[in-house]
C-alpha cells in the first residue's frame, strides 16, 4: 500500500502550506493516487458503509461516482492558487472568458472525437433532446463561435469535462476533470498567436514552479509531408500518425512493428519515417530539413518548415526558445489539428525524483501537462455555410498539476490556510456573547474578516486552540475590564504577545497587521 | 416582441458598464428573458440553421440544450463581479469552500426531494453505476459530511445544479443554473449561526445594490405547532404547509379553498390557520404570540417562538433587524427543514419600477433571491448509524441576480470591460513586428497586461480603434525615432494625450496610470 509521509521533499514554492493533519484520509488518497488505489479505497469504503448498513439503516453506498472525487477545503485552497496563477497569465495576455453548458446536444459532439466517442457520457432520454456531457472545451467553443458568428476572439475557459475512461487503465486520470483552455480565433499573420500560446504555457509552468519542463513542437503539415515522401499511402496518414504519437512511450522497434505488422505499412516506408521521427532539436534542425531535398520538395512540408522557422524567431523574441524543442515524433491524438502542434512535458519534478527512490511505479509527476495546436477547420464544421474561422490554442492538464502541488504541500511543513479570517473575537468570561457579537458586527462593517465561536460561554483555551488550528493570526479578546476601558486586547497567535488597542483604532490595527493581497 | 433599449434606468451601482454594442443579440436575449421568449429565439435559430443546412451541409441544429445558455464575455464580466461580492462576504465570515462532482449516484438523491424528484436529470445507463445530475448543493453537502464523518464546518459552495423544469412554465428559470450556498454544520448554541446566515444575506443584497429587499423568517416548529392547535391532522402537516407556501402568490380565499376543497381540511381549521398566517411583524409579534394561550401551550411552537425571540435579539446586535420580517405565512417548499426558515425578496427594484411602466408582465426584478433554513436531520439520512449533524444555511438565487445586474448594465451608458489589458503596443510604421514583440515581452515580464495586433503591418487607426472598443486605457507606440531615442510614446486613449516615456521607466509609468485592484 502506498504511504503518505514517505516524501522528504522541500520546494521553494512560496506557498504557505502544511501536512493535511485535519483532513480525511480517504478523501486525500482519492485525490492524488492512481486509479488502482482509488478503487481500493472506494471498495473499502463500500464495505464499511455496507457493514454499517446492517445496523438497522437502509443499505446504500456512501461514495462519489466512479472516477470522480470531492475536493476538501485544503484541496480547494490549492486549486484556487493554481487557477489564480493560470487566470492571471491569461489576463496578462488580454483574454476574455466565456462559459458554455456542461452538456451539449449529442449531435454537436458527434463525429468530432473519432474512436474516443465511445468515452462520451450520454444523458438518459427523458423525453426531450438527446444530450451528452461535454468531452472537452474545444468543440463547445467552436459551436459557440459558429452559432454566434464570431470571427475574432481571444478567450479562456476553465471548466469540468467528462470522459468515461477506464480509470484502472489510465493512471492519474479522472472521469470528471478540469480543463483550462486558451484559444485565439481569427485570421491573422502566420505564427504570431501560435507563438503567444507557447509563451503563455511557458509563463504558467514557470510560475507554478512544478519542476523542469520542455515544450515539444511539431506541425501536422510537416508530418503529412514526411509521410508522403516516405511513401505512406494518403489513407494511412492518420493511423500512422497515431502510431508515431506512441514514440514517447514505446521504443522505435515496437513502433515500427506496429506500423508494419498491424497497420500494413511497407517496412522501407517505416524505416524512412524512423530516420525522421528520431530527430529533435531547434532552429538548426529546421534549417537542416529545409535543405533536405525530398522534404523541401514537398509543398505541404515546406510550408510547415517555413512557418516553424518563423515560429522560432518569435519564440526567441519572447525569450522562451530555450525550453522549446522541435520534435518530429510529436503527433498528438486529435484529428482536428491542421498546423502547429505542441505539448509541454515535465522532465522530472523534485517530488518525482524523491518518490522514485521509494517506489518507481507510482510517479504522477512526469508527463504531459499542457498541449494544443492549430485547428483551422473545426468551426467550419459547425457553420451552416462552412465558413472557416482559423483557431489556435491549448489546454492545461490541471488535474496532474493539482496532484503535483498536493505532493509539494504534503511534503512541506507549512500550513495551508483554508479561510482568510483575520481576527477571532474571544472572551475569557461568561455572559459576553452579545458583546462579542457587537464587536464582530463592527469588524464586518469595516470589511475585516472575523469569526466568533457559536457558543454562549466558550472556554478561552478552546477559542485560542481554534485560532491555532485554523491559522487565524489575531485574537481580539474582550472582558468586563476591556469594555469598561474602551479597549480590546489584541493577541498575536504566533507569538502570544498581547497589547491593548483603543476600540476606535481596532480596525486599523488589524488591517495593518494582516495586510492581505 | 420584447425590445431592448426600452429602459431608461439609472443606477448608482458603481459598476463600469455600457450597452452591449458588440455582443450577439441572440445570446443577450437568451440570458435575460423569460422562457417563452427564449424558446422563440431558439425556434428562430433552428429555422435559420436548418435553412442554412440545405445548402449542401449536413443538417444539424446549432443551439444549446433547452433551458441552458452560453455566457458571452460581457455576461461573464458581470457574473465575475457578482460572484466576487458574494465570495468576499462568505470569506468575511470565515467560510471555507469545497467542491463535489456534478453527478451523484442516483440513490444518493433518491427520497430527498419529494415530488420534485421527477425533475432530476439521469445519465444514460452505459454499463456502470446509475448516475444523476445534482439537483441542489445541499444533498451533496450532507453526503460529503456523512462520508467524511465531518461534524463541524462552515463552508460555501458555488456550482451549477440541474433541474428538468418546464422552462415555459417557470419564468426566468433555467435548467442549468448556479447556486451559491453557505452552510454551517455543527452542534452550537441556538440561533447564533442562524443569525449569522441572515446577516450574510443582508450583506450580500446590500452590497449588490439590487434595490429594496426584505428577509422573511419563520420556523417550521411554529408552523407545526400552529397546525396542531388549529386542528390539522398530523398526516396533513406537510401538504397544508405547501399550500400555506403559496400565500405570496394567491389570495387567502384561494389558499383556504385549496386547503378545504383539495386537501380535505375542515373549514374551521382553515379559518384558524387564516388568522395566524396573515400575521407578520417583528419582535412585538413574537411577544404577542408568546401570550397566545393556545400557541404557547404547544411545546413545539413554544420552542420555536422562544428561539425566534432570541434570533431577533441577535439580529439587532448585528444591525440588520430592520429588514427582517417575522412572517407566519412563510413555509418554504423543501421537506428537510426542521427549524428556522427564511427567504429574501426584492420588494421592488429600480429597473422593475421603470419596466412596469412599459410592460408589467415582463418583470424579472421582484421575487425571491435567497432562501434557506435549518435542517438538522439530513446528514443523519446518509450516516450508516444515523448520527445527526445539525445544519443551517442558505442559497443565493444567482440567476435572477444576474438578470437584474444585466438590466442595470444595459440601462447605464458606461462600458463593461471584458479584459484587463493595461496597454496596447502599437506602431505607425511597417516592419516593426519584432520590435513590438520585444517590447511586449518586456511588459509581460514585469507583470503588465499587454497586447499587440497579430498582424505584421497593421494600420495605426485599426490599432487605436481596437483600444477604444476594448476599453484599453493606454497605447505604447513605437517607431524608428522612438527606438533610436530609447523612448516609447505613451498615449492615453480617453484624452488622446501623448507623452514620451524613457523605455526604462515605461513599466512603472503604466502601472502608476492603471493601478488595478
Amino acid at each position: 500500500m502506498y504511504k503518505f509521509g514517505t516524501f522528504a521533499v522541500k520546494f521553494s514554492s512560496g506557498f504557505v502550506c502544511s501536512s493535511f493533519e485535519n483532513c480525511n484520509m480517504a478523501a486525500r488518497v482519492i485525490c492524488s493516487l492512481p486509479y488502482e488505489q482509488i478503487s481500493n479505497e472506494m471498495a473499502n469504503l463500500d464495505v464499511k458503509t455496507r457493514l454499517g448498513a446492517n445496523e438497522g439503516k437502509p443499505q446504500f453506498v456512501l461514495k462519489t461516482p466512479k472516477g470522480t472525487r470531492d475536493y476538501n477545503p485544503k484541496q480547494m485552497a490549492i486549486r484556487e492558487k493554481v487557477f489564480n496563477t493560470i487566470i492571471n497569465s491569461f489576463k496578462r495576455h488580454g483574454a476574455e472568458t466565456i462559459d458554455t453548458p456542461v452538456f451539449e446536444l449529442k449531435e454537436t459532439l458527434t463525429g468530432k472525437y473519432g474512436e474516443d466517442s465511445k468515452l462520451i457520457y450520454d444523458l438518459k432520454d427523458q423525453g426531450g433532446e438527446l444530450l451528452s456531457m461535454r468531452y472537452d472545451l474545444t468543440v463547445p467553443f467552436a459551436r459557440y463561435l459558429a452559432m454566434n458568428k464570431i470571427t475574432n476572439i481571444k478567450r479562456y475557459h476553465i471548466a469540468k469535462v467528462y470522459r468515461r475512461d477506464n480509470p484502472a487503465m489510465t493512471r492519474g486520470r479522472y472521469r470528471e476533470f478540469y480543463q483550462c483552455d486558451f484559444d485565439v480565433a481569427g485570421q491573422y499573420d502566420a505564427m504570431i498567436p501560435d507563438a503567444e500560446c507557447l509563451k503563455i504555457i511557458h509563463e504558467i509552468l514557470s510560475e507554478l514552479q512544478l519542476g523542469e519542463f520542455l515544450i515539444k513542437v511539431n506541425d501536422r503539415r510537416i508530418l503529412d509531408g514526411m509521410f508522403e515522401v516516405c511513401g505512406v499511402p494518403a489513407d494511412k496518414f492518420r493511423t500512422i500518425c497515431s502510431t508515431v504519437d506512441k514514440m514517447d512511450k514505446m521504443a522505435w522497434v515496437d513502433v515500427k512493428n506496429e506500423m508494419v505488422a498491424e497497420k500494413g505499412l511497407a517496412p522501407e516506408a517505416a524505416d524512412k519515417i524512423g530516420e525522421y521521427v528520431q530527430l529533435n532539436g531547434n532552429s538548426e534542425l529546421i534549417d537542416r530539413l529545409l535543405e533536405d531535398d525530398k522534404l523541401s520538395a514537398n509543398k505541404v512540408a515546406l510550408e510547415g518548415l517555413k512557418d516553424m522557422k518563423q515560429l522560432f524567431v518569435y519564440l526567441k523574441l519572447f525569450g522562451v526558445e530555450e525550453k522549446i524543442v522541435f520534435d518530429l515524433s510529436l503527433a498528438r491524438g486529435l484529428d482536428y489539428y491542421t498546423g502547429v502542434i505542441y505539448e509541454a512535458v515535465l522532465v522530472q519534478t523534485q517530488a518525482d525524483r524523491e518518490t522514485k527512490q521509494n517506489d518507481s511505479s507510482e510517479s504522477v509527476g512526469v508527463g504531459s501537462v499542457a498541449g494544443g495546436g492549430r485547428y483551422d477547420d473545426l468551426v467550419g464544421m459547425f457553420d451552416p455555410k462552412g465558413r472557416k474561422v482559423p483557431c489556435v490554442g491549448f489546454s492545461v492538464g490541471i488535474e496532474r498539476i493539482f496532484s503535483i502541488m498536493e505532493q509539494i504541500v504534503e511534503a512541506s511543513d507549512q500550513k495551508v490556510r483554508t479561510t482568510e479570517t483575520q481576527v477571532f473575537v474571544a472572551t475569557a468570561q461568561k455572559h459576553l456573547l452579545e458583546e462579542r457579537m457587537k464587536l464582530l458586527a463592527e469588524l464586518w462593517r469595516s470589511g475585516i474578516k472575523a469569526e466568533i465561536m457559536y457558543k454562549k460561554n466558550p472556554k478561552l483555551l478552546n477559542q485560542l486552540q481554534y485560532c491555532e488550528e485554523a491559522g487565524i493570526p489575531l485574537v481580539a479578546i474582550i472582558g468586563e475590564q476591556e469594555l469598561k476601558d474602551g479597549v480590546v486586547k489584541l493577541r498575536v497567535v504566533s507569538t502570544r504577545d498581547e497589547i491593548n488597542v483603543a476600540r476606535a483604532n481596532l480596525t486599523e490595527e488589524i488591517a495593518k497587521r494582516t495586510c492581505q493581497s
